[in-house]
């Protein structure tokens, strides 16, 4: 891979109790060369931590590699509960290009870390979304159906053996799927009203399987102490399905119910290149780039 | 000063043509800790060598001392023309705060910087802009007025004592001022029309200097080419008169002569803050903070 790369990894651990094995599975992404760890937190409810790392893709590969077994030493799937859906103690190893990678690269990546995943911990890996094998295997919730508790039955079953290792599921670490993904932008707007049909019927009207726009997953959210309701959604392609547009579009809407929307929120992390493109939309920007941002400079190779 | 400081600096040296020269100004500036060389770029017309420069205070300062010894070796202002004003070898050392620092913070460091460069290289220093000892200093362009073949004479005028330094030029190299400064946006709006009075008018209707806002300089412009005229402006201070106003601002000027608005542009660089805040007024974002930017993470501390 070339110079200058970066990839995202968001790799999800079930555990979230625990402080003192959160601080174990963390400490190898902590301090390394090239890969930098933005932030970590368990949820007592899902009992499930997750993990952001940026960095070059070798170096995270490595550093992910030494959590995941820390992870599988720690995490006993007999004895866990939590609201969360899972199936491994390292349940789903999510890869994201951000700089200098293909999507292409970003599969390759998910591959090498999933053949090693299996090698150095004999637990058996599946490909999803982007790395994904068949059509089968791209939706997680389609791997993931039976949990922990049903995958031993599940791996016998003629379309479900595993891209990495065996038919046999690790006896306290389950199974695990890593998988290669444009980044996703969480992205809610606010409506000046507090009917939730409204929210839904817009939403509706945005996403994908309402006839809308391909890359949008959306519904109504009520914000009870807000007195107000949101249209909240993930945009997994926010290069073919702009902020901007979504925004717009969302206001064009909430017109036909003469409400107005007072304003919007990013949650999570988001591209920079997705803020600029909304914003060259408003200012009619041309010959922008990142190398015009002072903070570009800052950022190294 | 804390950790996690940037600075820019702007060194402008009188020596836009001899590439060798050129060459080994710039040299203190490459491959050091903590400081990096965005761009440096000679103009033949001008006879003038304009180098970005962004990173830690101290490095940057150091470095900066470092290349103005290579220019006070190689220039003599003696044998010097060209179409821009000048008064030293190392005509102007403007310092800009980027992150983590305050203006107060970069005057202290343009009052270090100044008093080093007297002291090691025996030039004497004005301090001018946000760094200026008195309101008649604040403008570089009454510092510079007389220029390299008029400053000696001009030195030993009662109000102009230099800051640092006693009131005798350097035979060679002249005189030098540093200062701070907020970074400057230099931004451009595209009208619909080839008619330059209509920039005009708009430009008077939001610069300062016409009663409009306090921190825009403009002008307008006509690009032959393009057969069209702009409205050509500095933003001094982007917190206070952010692109999104003066672009709307001047939309709403141009609808009075039936004029569209038909794009705009970012000349140079432009900090972070000063794009994402418009961004936040047309999405109406709330709870956004640079830390929700992927890229953010890819900064050095």
């Amino acid at each position: 891979m070339s110079q200058g790369q970066i990839v995202e990894c968001v790799p999800n651990f079930s555990e979230g109790r625990d402080t003192e094995k959160i601080e174990r599975i963390v400490a190898p992404l902590k301090g390394r060369e090239q890969v930098r760890l933005v932030n970590y937190e368990g949820g007592r409810d899902y009992n499930r931590l997750v993990v952001t790392v940026l960095g070059e893709p070798r170096a995270v590969k490595e550093a992910i590699l030494d959590a995941i077994g820390v992870a599988t030493e720690l995490i006993d799937l007999n004895h866990h509960e939590g609201e969360h859906l899972r199936m491994g103690a390292t349940d789903v190893v999510p890869l994201i290009p951000i700089r200098n990678m293909t999507i292409e690269d970003t599969v390759l990546l998910s591959k090498e870390l999933a053949r090693e995943i299996n090698e150095r911990y004999q637990i058996p890996v599946f490909l999803y979304e982007d790395s994904a094998a068949n059509p089968g295997r791209v939706n997680l919730a389609h791997i993931r159906r039976g949990q922990f508790e049903g995958m031993a039955e599940k791996l016998l079953l003629p379309e479900w053996e595993p891209d990495f290792g065996e038919r046999k599921i690790h006896p306290t670490a389950g199974v695990t799927a890593v998988g290669a993904r444009f980044p996703l932008i969480a992205y809610n707007i606010d409506l000046g009203t507090d009917d939730i049909d409204i929210a839904n019927k817009i939403a509706k009207s945005i996403r994908q399987s309402g006839g809308g726009f391909q890359y949008i997953k959306a519904g109504g959210v009520e914000l009870k102490d807000k007195g107000i309701v949101q249209v909240t959604m993930n945009i997994t392609d926010y290069r073919k399905n702009p902020i901007y547009r979504v925004f717009e579009t969302v206001k064009m809407e909430a017109a036909r119910y003469g409400v107005p929307v007072v304003g919007s929120e990013v949650i999570g992390l988001a591209p920079l290149e997705a803020l600029t493109d909304s914003l060259e939309y408003y200012l009619g920007l041309h010959g922008f780039d990142d190398t015009k941002i002072i903070e570009h400079w800052l950022m190294g190779d």
